[in-house]
């Protein structure tokens, strides 16, 4: 046995047990003739005390170890003299008998501590030391309990947890695969799934009722910041039901987390239209811990003179309590903000609600001060307050704002941290129109299914989808299904795929909606994303053991790296390049 | 909503009450003015009666509906008149007052029942009908209680479930990797993990104590029957432990498993060294559902006159209760068998110790009695039993024995199905010779600590590893890491690999190795064949969703399939094959 006890589980009841403990040095201090080691593991800290009384080779076998050192020491518990309440064993010590280096360590290239010293590039490459900091820890104990909770409540509500296949086929419908070549089926690939969305239906079709799973999928897609090629779904499905019951299902699903994991009673999440986020908020994932709510200005600000109001399809504000007092340069900052390639606008124009009643704008000689005074009222401005204002085209515009919104309420720090805002957002539109491809795509995917019937302009079709968004971030987001073939041959085909592609890449699951098919719907969760907010961390990347960076590499390992010509004559596969520079 | 209750959930106490089933038309039996459904879920069955004096339109649409369509009824719980006491709803019957078509079904390709008339192909191909049958459906729903019962006992012993890579590195030291392209670093490769083997070692050098993870790992290995590409591991590692711990840690796993799943205590797991285990059985998982354990009877046989016998470097025997009556036949048959290529015996040899106590042996001239006689003494034979005797080569004669003895406990049905016998295989050799490679390579694998120092005759050094073995099947192996860089770098030269070579492919983990790396071990438990011992099935396909067939082939989607020529230009890669047609 290498230890009785971990570092954490000592107590003042322990006091005169014999004990091993075994773990990391995580300092040293020598005072004379006591050494003092705070030996640490994964549960906590113990301090063990060496002392020339006790065994005077002990100090000397103390001065070869250094921080990191993995040691086993065998003792005494002790009272403390001076104890320490900041630690959970801080009523105790151990009076090391003998102490044992299981194995040394060179010196860290960074402090292992909460706030480390050590670079982003440095920390992945020695993800191993990285880990052993509490954040990194915490996060991913957090992680465990969210994903057995999830699966604890899913199971007592009926869901099973079914594996599906991850060497599976390429769809061109959708993002991009990474693909696996067959060595038993030259010429053919499998493709890794980006979600298990296929097989979950035909779930359906066989009956399975409800069905979820946590599992790994896959995007070969350029990474924007935060995203991972590899990122893990809680993917669930459930059959006989309308859009209610996924939402009261899911919406039970997150409060029991919260409540489970971080002891948080959520209050009944808010619901609200895919329109009217875009109306209110300028996002389809609107950050709901503050409000700053668009004010729509259009008719009262348009056609009184200024020319970018004029030309404008919409003009709208936000208002922004007790900023009447910002200085020009603050506004100043603000607007080049708002002018920068991010956001786009072509100016930001404001009204200031002044302490004293008076009215202070940047468009004064445009407008009347009843204009102007129309304008605040209609925001519900009240002395202090500054009215912000964009106006452009519509979608535009609206977007601007949103990302405006977020940055102002960032910029004044008026993003409360303590709260967890969460919202269902609605009736999504079914397809949007994709610039760069120049066609209808799905805004979900596929097999979502409309609301009503599939006629009329095809950017009026409303999808029977929702998402669930917490401060801002879509977590998860999911839809009732198409359940009948007829139908799903007409997305398609407004997709513009041919009846030969559609039957080819999706044939298994349109013909197995002709055996008998139940109506069903479902939801998937992006767990990286729910974990970073529960873990209160902006980056994926920590709550992620093992992460790639934003090249896509996986630095500890390095990984993706060659192979072995072997194994590619294996595959009968060349690369273009390599051909090249053989001729 | 679309139901108020499930299709098992009705009982004598809901007499009265309107509800709404939904579910799949089993079966339909029309008797005069009445029509009975049974509605499937996948809960169970409801008895569903249709009347003329109820509405007199229902059995004219009930002429519609046929076996496997998506119905929906409202209707009212009443008593039966004929109670149907196998089944749980047998009680009570919905008297239905409207019935919806939700969706109709061709008529299936093959029954829907336990015994179905489908062939493999034809249910591989509509996996979704399959999985409607209840054998498959109970299968699947064991494998998601064992996967969350292992969960819940792994996390009460603070195991933290924790995500590695999917995207790795390749390696040739082991089993054939499959490999996916880098778009984004052109020129290279991803593997998919074979197992989560070096990160599970990193998490314990980075200090998480206790790592498990239920997770898909991937072989691109010619397929053998009853293996899968993908196919899921219960992976565990623990730090400061010696191989008693771990090997009470699992035990303790599976009997929790058997208990909570199947209610069966199991008895304390047998422990067997690797010696014995091939000594006594001729097999590193010996069957022990059954005894027929061998009887060495070398030194009474040998050099007695019988070239065979006195040519050969062993010669074992198995004793077989109550077989002395045996035929001519079966001894023939029997024999056949051990001459097959399968196994390669040259021949059988046989002693029968009669009922009346006389002796009748094949090989009868070339012995006296009283050495055929200590040679029945030596199996402790009684009146009655057979000795059935192979002799050659040490390793070979005792391998072929081993399956001529699972060959023969199978052709005399003496295979109890009721008891499930576990043990573990101790003290397996660390290197085993590869014929085909030439040279030696790890039993397990490179990471398996040896049993003392690694100087001596390479044959006969010990692995710190085990192996748990369950009714003759290995469902689960693992070892004692090495966690020293010195003597990971001597296996790796052992292994024939140069020091640039085991730098390059396991280099961050060695260097791990010197940052304070704790001692370390764990176990792997394959959960498609654990599964399929719980569920007495012999194919890991019957608790899979959705198999590959031998061919590595996914009939029902069809993959793996071709991809686009803009997939592959995007990659940089092109098919020899498809240049040769080209030039």
């Amino acid at each position: 046995m290498l230890r009785t006890h971990t570092c954490e589980e000592l107590r003042i009841k322990d006091v005169n047990k014999k004990v091993i403990l075994a773990g990391w040095v995580q300092k040293i201090r020598e005072l004379g003739h006591l050494t003092f080691i705070d030996l640490r593991d994964r549960y906590g800290i113990t301090q063990i005390t060496l002392s020339t009384d006790i065994n005077p080779n002990l100090l000397e076998q103390a001065h070869t170890i250094q921080r990191e050192y993995v040691v086993q020491i065998t003792g005494t518990v002790r009272e403390r003299e001076n104890k320490n309440p900041h630690l959970s064993t801080g009523d105790i010590e151990i009076m090391a008998e003998n102490i044992k280096t299981l194995n040394p360590s060179h010196t860290p290239p960074f402090t292992i501590e909460d706030n480390t010293d050590g670079g982003e590039e440095l920390r992945m490459k020695y993800r191993y030391l990285d880990l052993r900091r509490n954040p990194l820890k915490n996060n991913l104990i957090l992680r465990h309990k969210l994903a057995l909770e999830t699966r604890k409540y899913l199971d007592s509500l009926n869901f099973l947890e079914i594996e599906t296949p991850f060497l599976i086929k390429s769809t061109p419908e959708g993002a991009r695969d990474f693909i696996a070549p067959s060595r038993m089926n030259p010429g053919t690939f499998y493709a890794l799934p980006q979600s298990p969305q296929t097989f979950k239906q035909i779930l359906m079709v066989a009956g399975y009722d409800r069905y979820f799973q946590i599992v790994r999928c896959f995007r070969d897609e350029d990474l924007r910041a935060d995203r991972q090629p590899e990122f893990t779904q809680i993917d669930c499905e459930m059959c006989f039901v309308e859009r209610e019951d996924i939402l009261q299902t899911f919406e039970g699903l997150i409060k029991h987390l919260f409540k489970a994991v971080k002891n948080i009673d959520l209050p009944v999440f808010q619901r609200i239209t895919y329109e009217q986020a875009m109306n209110d908020y300028g996002s389809d994932k609107p950050d709901l811990r503050f409000d700053m709510k668009f004010v729509h200005l259009t008719e009262i600000l348009k056609n009184k003179g200024l020319s970018v109001f004029d030309t404008a399809e919409i003009i709208i504000g936000i208002k922004v309590k007790n900023q009447a007092t910002a200085t020009r340069k603050q506004i100043d900052e603000w607007t080049e903000f708002a002018k920068s390639p991010k956001i786009g606008a072509s100016g930001l124009v404001y009204i200031k609600y002044n302490e004293d009643g008076s009215i202070k704008s940047s468009v004064d000689k445009f407008f009347t001060e009843e204009q102007l005074r129309t304008a605040l009222h209609a925001a519900h401005s009240q002395k202090g307050d500054i009215l912000l204002i964009l106006a452009g085209e519509k979608i535009k515009t609206l977007r601007r704002m949103g990302q405006f919104r977020l940055y102002l309420a960032d910029y004044l720090k008026c993003i409360p941290q303590d709260i967890s805002a969460c919202l269902w957002v609605l009736d999504f539109p079914l397809f949007e129109y994709d610039e760069e491809e120049q066609r209808w795509v799905s805004m979900h995917h596929p097999f979502t299914s409309p609301i009503g019937d599939l006629s009329g302009n095809i950017a009026g079709l409303k999808a029977n989808a929702y998402d669930m968004v917490i401060n801002g971030s879509e977590v998860g987001g999911g839809s009732i299904r198409i359940h009948n073939k007829p139908i799903q041959k007409k997305v398609f085909e407004l997709l513009g795929l041919t009846e030969e592609e559609a039957m080819k890449q999706f044939g298994f699951l349109m013909n197995a909606f002709e055996y008998g098919a139940p109506p069903h719907g479902g939801i998937a969760f992006g767990l990286d994303r729910l974990t970073a907010i529960m873990c209160n961390t902006d980056t994926i990347r920590d709550v992620i053991a093992f992460p790639k960076n934003n090249a896509g590499k996986d630095i500890m390992i390095d990984a993706p790296s060659e192979v072995s010509d072997k194994q590619l004559e294996e595959l009968g596969l060349v690369f273009k390049a390599s051909l090249n520079s053989k001729n």
